[in-house]
């Protein structure tokens, strides 16, 4: 393999011929710029230097197969690297922290919010921006939470609750807790093991995780990072318009052990992520929201209910649809046969001011109830922080609950899997503490008549087309 | 002409003799200056020096025409205006921003909102004033806003929304999108070109304007401005108490092309605008606010129900009343047997604490369903922001709304009609991401139960006399 | 008369001896000290030193005649005086504004609330303690304020408002405004002409005046004061304990022209008045708080309703009760054949948290309509300072409406009657405005259904002892 | 008794050898370590120097006879004493504030809050987070208060309340005030009497006490400290798992003179106390959070209704059940034939957002209304501060009130009895006013209709399981 001068590499950082060094390796990327989900830009912006941080900020090594053998053009040495700077700004604009900042130890952590104020510190702007981001003005991401708050509780006292059982069912599987984890994108920015972080952390703890569509690490290293078969995971599917690509992409889900599909049906299109489009716009004109560049090629607004019975033929693991934000959907679903819906509204990133789930769990208790504890399972994210929050959500009818950004938060840098697992531990300590508190021992203990929640008779809709 | 002196001109700046130097020319004003609408005042204190800056604040050149020949005395070359201060106190307050100031580059602004941010920096505080300024303690203008994030979407999912077409048709006419341009005084504080810069952007987006009867332009250069005669155009009418001149008034616009008339019916007196009020306090006794004077002999408090029938017999063109709140109005207007009807407290300028609009319309929805969607058309202005509050308003029986202040500051000094084009991509594309989201790909498409407005019950008048 | 030396003066600053200068006299109070309503401590730092400052600022000059003549022991010549300090901190603590301060002029003055911001600035820390504070944490007082935010107006379109007319009829007289000035304390911590100034004002602008108990000038001043025996003039009352005393002063005040009785029935005993309390935390342990010293003597717990026959029987005039909280006790006053009602929580100073006095309106529109617009005229206070305030009370069945700290504000130091008619003018301007905005043009065109009261149907009390 | 060096302690300070120095004798507390409630490591740390001050802050004298005679091997002279340091930093953590620190004097303590504001600037950091600290987010501590402020008043007119009488019956015993101290951990942080010195104050103003099951002081200390036998002082209950030991402090309690038993029924576990977590998290990794050292021993989650009967045959005197918090367990409570119920969610130290005490009492107004004035008292805890406040509880249903951290506010440092009997002395003015402001002479005249809870209607949960 030709060694290559920095002398020679920083002729080449433009359109016209841009090569890029990753891992010590010189790939000309000319050809592939403008299929490059991310833009051409960012490409040629990284070249001429040592391309490694960036690339690795968002991708995998993996990722490299897909481009063609004869990229590869040659190497520098270790020596050469040294002269090439990456400290530029397009580096430092997509790099996470320096590792060897000093977080904050773990045992200073009390609760899921200390979570993200490490991570509002910590991460790149670019970084925060995705993962903190929701749509417009961010009012269903606040009204998520602030909805739990509304919600009251009513412990019932003096029945023993010495022996407290968090563990639950989930899509078949059994849990240590009702909760599980979201997927989300570019987990690569809090932790370089990003997913298979979450893998090892979920086997240990005992939580099933859902693994986004389009992760920072390949599936296969993800699944395989599995503590063993048995362990719970589910595939979110973006449906790729192209049946081919979806159908392959369904078939090596299931192929690596999906337990269940995850279909993700609040965003045809990607909701307004401004936190993002302003960091575009401080930067480079045509540079493209990071969200924007994650959700590239993946938003399908053609998927209609018919291809769910395209979906159910190609495979017998449980389909879960995520995103039902009406009691009318979600009867649509249960007609649809599927096994499980998400009562969301994407974390507030897609549709702002689309309501609570929690307020969609409602409406469901009020005009559709015999949903409730059926045959088909309901799950209920956003906003989630407190054992309080799951103790609401399973009193008024959830089987489970997502939790997503906190996940990504616990891991930042520093933390990786300990902080996965402290971030589990707080949500079982708060949950069991609460269920004894509430006179719970078991999950199916916990009953509407536990919280209060008279306050939304004001809020929940009241003239469903069903 | 004569060649007058810089020497003679500062003999006359005085209510005795006051002259002007505008364009160059002298004009003599002292027996104006009782009449004028602004006060003597600030024309006395414009004397001296050349006047043009503060002239073109609020006027257009061809008001001039409305002096005798005889008050033009005279001439001063361009060396002796260059001796002529420009920069007194009294120019500074009315003037607007300086255009070479740096604005933020369109690429920067993401939001409606992010438009006022600007426009409050650069426009001068007289201009700022008059356009942010609302009635008393500027309660109605706030809650005209708020409503709308009290009212919560459903977004319907599992729909082909592949292709999302936002045109509909506007008292008879296609336009790109269910929004307008409100009528909105005194544009050349924001921009030079006013509404003529306003009337062209409109055209290349394929909006409908609508003309403020008393406009910085003339109404000729205005209708003139359009790109073609099918581009729609809106006469705004405050009926002149005088009906020669109101009849006047209305077979010029219709000459000149209007295809609608909007009679303002919320402002049969002036409302109460503080901040100007304020403005005035500060500077001059005798100083009219500028609200006062830019609707000087605009409002008629005696124009009645009866008058109705006499502008209909003046032309065919529809008629819009603007500024109904209430449902007994609504179905008066019907009777009456106009065209339109604007739900509108006046952007929060005429009476503080008037109901916000989408409470009228929801009054409409309850106590007069049969007026949604009838022959006579809905619109709604007052704290449309963002394509979400366009999708409330329609969902809940509106056939449009009027945007008014934020099209003043997306053209302010130096975005002009960029600016305004800006606008409008920005409503567009949230308007059409939060159809696909909600589940719509036309218009018609948007339903009352895409939208929980629940929260409202609470707040909807329940005993109209009907 | 003896001359006096400031050194013998010197002597005499002690409980055993306190001699006072007034007005350049020397008065020995030493055996009245036990019997100052407002404690010993404050005469006794008043001495040695010239008095009239500290006299003034509470006091008439007519109250010396309440001093037995023999009090009067002698003089002190202007020179002496000088060397008197006349700024000790206990005079500091008291006194007024400086007259030489400069006062914003009125022409800045916009809105009611400005007043309020002047008052705050240049009033002494007593006097805006006594006049701003309300009981407890003052809920109350902020509540009567907020809950007309609460009630939004539908303003009528299309009427011919060209002539309003804002007069009307309180207890059998035509009066400018439905408006009057509510009895207010202390009113020489305002201005030197405290009640004579109102009286002044009052009558050039036409309104009623209801005169305090216990004001700072005497009765006959005040009445006195009035343009004419025509202009309307209430007397409020504390209804002494002592049957003698009451009797005395009714007489008194009927004698004088007293057109009504306003018993004052919310306070028998007094509110808890923590500014107050502070000011005397910081200042000396045995020093009253001024709300205390002014109410010393006035309250009378044993009040009932069997004593308004007793009032009854004393004079013929129009007696009106200050303070019904309850539609109950509406209803009692209108079976005790009463002339009026005044719905009032003392401007919160009484009980904090009592209800705020719309609510009590909306109590009696509901289970007692008979009462609205019925012989018994009702008249809201608390709140009041915006046109559409009184709009909104007149709507909801108030036939008038009382304001007044405000009034105490607007003739501050500088300001005296002139301030007052500008308070007075900006009423009725805002009044005008707003009643040709809604569509009334006049008192008897305001109708309920011009406010959407709507929200507080979830804080009207529901269930009345009737 | 051996005299023991400073070099020689300093030679013990570790797990290994631990040697304390308490009120200059020695004791070997190696053996007792592991059995530490707080943890072996505080004493280590206080191991090396006269650890009396961290003693006296947590426990009183007479505990030392829990450890073995053996332990106390030696003594330290008063000079060696010298020279130990007792500024260490586990001191400072723990010791309450220097009583030469200048308090502010009690005459500027003008209402309840007052008392916080002192000892949250003069507590030390652990006192002040054990005492202000509530579960979670601190949601329910906060909406205890804030519900208060949405129950209005209706004060009643023209009755005489020329005499007041504030006195009640709780419990069977005549008491001052329908108002008791609750029970509350710790008090020696606030005052080194603790509860002894609250024994003293309750007897001189004539309150009920209710001591805690682990107070800082001896049981026989806090009882003794009564002054007469006849004052009523009860005892408060974590029964113990163990049933002997149980028995043991319920025969003591009541031999001492205890007139009621409050068994604490809302804590089966302890409530998350994030403030307490966070001086954990910032100090040492295995220093045990405050609260959890209070408790330590005391809960017992296998509680349950059967459990009362066993306790019903130790004793007599009458058994009220603390921490009720739904219709269903009051209903309950009473089915098991104890004499009162408390309604308080701990003061929102156990279940955060566990509804509001006051919505529980409306919860039992509306559906067991038999319960109020029946025989079996109602009492609420939770957010008191105001005489309103006591008179709004006593008005819709409740016997009396509990006040808990204000009394040990009351007492901080410099107060002592004096801070508490002034406190007594502000609520019983308080009330006592504010009673003659309702209408009301005695506690029984207080009624419903005098407060306007319209406002929790929207609150109070609909749908119990009785």
């Amino acid at each position: 393999m030709a060694s290559i001068s920095a002398a020679e590499l920083s002729k080449h950082q433009s359109k016209e011929s841009c090569w890029l060094v990753i891992y010590g390796k010189v790939y000309d990327v000319t050809s592939f710029l403008n299929s490059h989900p991310g833009g051409a830009k960012v490409l040629v912006r990284a070249a001429g230097r040592d391309s490694t941080p960036d690339f690795e900020s968002v991708h995998n090594e993996d990722v490299l197969s897909e481009l063609p053998p004869s990229a590869c053009i040659g190497s520098v040495d270790l020596g050469a690297l040294k002269d090439l700077g990456s400290n530029s700004s397009a580096t430092k604009e997509i790099l996470h922290d320096d590792p060897k900042n000093e977080y904050p130890p773990l045992s200073t952590i009390v609760n899921v919010d200390d979570f993200e104020v490490v991570a509002k510190k910590y991460l790149s702007p670019t970084g925060w921006a995705y993962y903190a981001s929701a749509a417009d003005d961010e009012y269903s991401k606040q009204e998520n939470r602030r909805i739990f708050r509304k919600i009251k509780l009513r412990p019932r006292v003096l029945r023993n609750v010495d022996v407290v059982d968090t563990t639950t069912t989930i899509l078949g599987h059994k849990c240590a807790l009702p909760v599980y984890i979201s997927p989300t994108g570019l987990g690569k920015y809090a932790h370089p093991g990003a997913e298979c972080t979450l893998a090892r952390a979920a086997g240990k703890e005992g939580l099933a995780q859902c693994v986004p569509t389009s992760p920072s690490m390949s599936l296969e290293a993800i699944y395989g990072a599995r503590l063993s078969k048995e362990q719970p995971i589910f595939q979110q599917l973006y449906v790729n318009r192209d049946r081919e690509k979806a159908t392959a992409l369904i078939k090596r889900a299931v192929n690596l052990g999906a337990t269940a599909l995850f279909v993700t049906v609040d965003s045809p299109v990607l909701g307004k992520r401004e936190q993002d489009d302003r960091l575009k716009g401080e930067t480079a004109s045509n540079y493209t929201g990071i969200a924007k560049v994650a959700s590239s090629g993946l938003l399908n607004p053609a998927l209609t209910w018919a291809d769910l019975k395209w979906i159910r033929a190609l495979t017998d693991v449980p389909i879960v649809l995520k995103g039902i934000q009406s009691v009318e959907d979600a009867v649509l679903a249960h007609k649809a046969g599927v096994q499980g819906i998400v009562l969301s509204n994407h974390g507030g990133r897609s549709q702002d001011t689309a309501q609570a789930p929690m307020l969609t769990l409602l409406e469901i208790r009020k005009y559709a109830p015999w949903l409730i504890r059926g045959k088909m399972q309901i799950f209920v994210d956003g906003g989630i922080r407190r054992g309080t929050d799951i103790l609401k959500a399973l009193a008024l009818g959830a089987n489970a609950v997502g939790v997503g950004r906190s996940f990504l938060y616990s891991m930042t840098g520093g933390y990786g899997e300990a902080g996965v697992q402290k971030l589990v531990d707080i949500l079982r300590t708060e949950l069991h503490s609460n269920m004894a508190l509430a006179g719970a021992t078991r999950i199916d203990d916990i009953v509407p008549e536990m919280v209060n929640a008279k306050r939304l008779d004001t809020e929940v809709f009241d003239s469903p087309k069903l």
